[in-house]
C-alpha cells in the first residue's frame, strides 16, 4: 500500500493514470493556498466533477475504509487538503462544514502568519492563538487531520501539545540534514512522534539539500527520521506538482499577499520551484522508493509501514469524526457519540 | 402528522416547546432571505448548535424517513431552507455543497430579480434563465425541493415545467380569492398540482384578505385550493414569524438592495408585517386548523392529507437524492445510482 499525504499536482486522467501505474492507494491532493471561502467551495466542486468523470481510476476517500476500498477495487483514493486554514474564514463553525463537504487535511497556516498562529517563514511566532486553539479542538472534533507542515516551530510545538488527536508533518523533512526553514527539528519530530503523529518525508529538491542527488542517499533521510521518530512515525509526503505552472508557483509564492517577490522555499537566484528529480518526476516513480527501502535495509514491514501502513492507521485515528451535516441533533440524540 | 413548510420565527427553546405542545412534526426553518454565501453558511453552524443544545426536541431532518424517525421519537424534525437562492452566488456546483450540509428547500428568488428569474414583485417577469434551468436540474440532483413562493407568474410556470421533480409553493394563497402579487392564480395552482406539487396555504393576513379572519373563514381559502388542486397537493405553510423584530422585517423588506421603503407584502400605511391572527399567533395553534378542518366537513383521511400527509409525501419524492460529500466516485463507481 502506497500513500502519498502530500501533492499540489494538477490532476487530471492522466496523472490519475500515472497514480495507477505507480500503484499508489492513497494521495492528498491541495485545494488550496490562498483561496477564500468561496473559491475553496468551488475548487470542492470541481474536483468532485474530476473524480465523477474518472471513477474508474479514482474515489475521493473520506475514512481509512475508504482508502482499503479503493485498494481492492485497484482504484486510487483521493484525499481533500487545504494547505491553509483560510478558507474557514476565521470561522470555528465552518470546520465542520469542510468535513461534511469531505475535506479531510487542514495546514494550519501556508507561508505567513494568519489568525491562528505563526508560518515557518515569519522572523517571530506567535505561537498558537486563541482561535488556533478552539479550531484544533474543532478539527478534533470534526475528523480533520491538522497538517504543520509551513507551521511555525514555536506554534507547531503548542498544536502538537494541545491536539486530543495526533497531528502531521504531511510534507516536510529532518531540518537535521536539511536545513532549511520549512524543515523540522530533531526535538519536533520526536515531539509529533510521541503523541502518535507521523511525518512525511519530501521528494522536493528545494527542502531535501544533497539528500534528494539519488534514491538511496534520500533513504539516508528516512532511516535519520525512523531513528528521531520510530519506525510507526514515518511517511511520504512526495508535494509533487505534476504540471504544475510557473503561475501555479507565482501564486504560491505571492498569493495576494505582497506585491514583492516572497520566495517560500526557493533563493533569489532560483525563483521557481526546482524540476523535479531525474529518478521521481512522475506518479509511476513511486516504486523506485520502494526498492531503494530494500536497498537501505528495511524489513518488508519497515518498508511497508513507511511506504503507506502509517498513513493509514493515522487517517483511521482521525478521519471520520464528523459531525455530519443532517445528523445534528440524530447523532448527539443517540446518545451523544461525538 | 403536522407539517408546516414555512416559517420565518426566531427559533429557540421556546418555539421548540410550543411545537411540541402544538404536535407539530416537521416545520421548515427560513434560513436566510439576502444572505450572501459566507452569511449563509454561519446560519447553518448556529442552527446546528441551537439544535444540538435542544435535541430532546427537535433534529435537523434530511429525508422523509428522518421526519418519521421525529414522530416517533416525540421530536420535531426542522428542514433547512433558504427564502432566495443567493446563498449558492450563481454558483452551479454549490446547490450539491449545499444539499450536503443538510438543505433541502431553496426559493429560486425572493422579492427581486436575480440571475435565476422574476420576482412576484418585479414589474416585468424575464421568465426562468439559462442559469435557472440548470439550476432547476441540479436541485433536483441533490435533492433539494425547489420553492417558487415569492417567484413570478411567468418564472414560476416555465419552473414548474421544466422541473423533473415535483415543486412547491410552500407559502402562498389562492389570488382568486385573496388578489395580492404574492399569491398564486388558479392556472398556476393547477399546472403545479399536475406536475405532483404542493401549495401550503399561509395563516398571514397580508396576503390572506378577509379569509384570515377566522379559521372557518380560511378553511374556505383551503377548499378552494383543493378544488383547483386536488386533495393530494394541498398543505400548511403559514409563513409565521414566532420572536420576528422591526429589524427582520427590516431586513426582509429591503435587504441591502434599496436605499428606499421596499414594502413587499405589506403596504405604505401598513410598514411593518401584520400582527399574527388572534386564533393563530404560535406553533402551540395548530389544532385549531385541524377542528376548523373538521368542521368544514373534509374527512379524516382529508384532513390528514392537508396537516401533513402531502408534504410528506412531496418530501419522500424529493429530499435526499444528493450527491454526497464524500460519495463522489464512490457512488458513481457502485452503479450511477444518480
Amino acid at each position: 500500500m502506497i500513500i502519498d499525504a502530500l501533492q499540489c499536482s494538477h490532476f487530471d486522467r492522466e496523472i490519475f493514470e500515472r497514480l495507477r501505474a505507480g500503484g499508489v492507494t492513497c494521495v492528498t491532493a491541495t485545494l488550496g493556498f490562498w483561496e477564500d471561502t468561496l473559491e475553496s467551495l468551488d475548487a470542492i466542486g470541481r474536483y468532485r466533477d474530476l473524480v465523477r468523470a474518472n471513477d474508474d481510476l479514482v474515489l475521493i476517500a473520506t475514512s481509512a475504509d475508504d482508502i482499503r476500498e479503493a485498494a481492492d477495487g485497484d482504484r486510487t483514493a483521493i484525499v481533500l487538503g487545504y494547505q491553509n486554514s483560510c478558507a474557514l474564514a476565521g470561522r470555528i463553525r465552518y470546520a465542520e462544514l469542510f468535513a461534511d463537504l469531505g475535506v479531510r487535511v487542514i495546514q494550519l497556516t501556508y507561508n505567513t502568519q494568519n489568525e491562528v498562529g505563526g508560518s515557518c517563514y515569519e522572523p517571530e511566532d506567535s505561537g498558537l492563538t486563541r482561535y488556533g486553539r478552539e479550531l484544533i479542538a474543532e478539527l478534533n472534533r470534526a475528523g480533520v487531520l491538522v497538517d504543520l507542515s509551513h507551521v511555525g516551530e514555536r506554534t507547531s510545538r503548542e498544536a502538537i501539545e494541545v491536539s486530543e488527536k495526533p497531528v502531521a508533518f504531511t510534507h516536510a523533512n529532518p531540518a537535521a540534514l536539511a536545513p532549511h526553514r520549512r524543515n523540522k527539528s530533531d526535538a519536533l519530530l520526536r515531539a509529533l512522534a510521541e503523541r502518535g503523529g507521523v511525518v512525511g518525508l519530501a521528494v522536493y529538491r528545494n527542502i531535501s539539500g544533497d539528500y534528494a542527488d539519488t534514491p538511496d542517499r534520500w533513504c539516508e533521510m528516512v532511516a535519520h527520521a525512523v531513528e528521531v521518530c520510530g519506525i510507526d512515525h514515518v511517511g511520504i509526503g512526495t508535494d509533487l506538482s505534476e504540471k504544475g505552472t510557473p503561475a501555479d508557483i507565482e501564486w504560491m509564492r505571492r498569493g495576494r499577499w505582497t506585491r514583492t517577490a516572497g520566495y517560500g522555499a526557493n533563493t533569489p537566484d532560483q525563483p521557481l520551484k526546482a524540476p523535479p528529480l531525474e529518478w521521481f518526476s512522475t506518479n509511476a516513480d513511486f516504486p523506485v522508493i520502494a526498492q531503494a527501502l530494500e536497498r537501505h535495509g528495511f524489513s518488508a514491514a519497515e518498508a511497508e509501514a513507511i511506504m503507506g501502513g502509517n498513513w493509514l492507521r493515522l487517517y483511521g485515528e482521525v478521519f471520520g469524526g464528523s459531525a455530519g451535516a443532517d445528523r445534528a441533533g440524530k447523532l448527539a440524540a443517540a446518545g451523544h457519540e461525538r
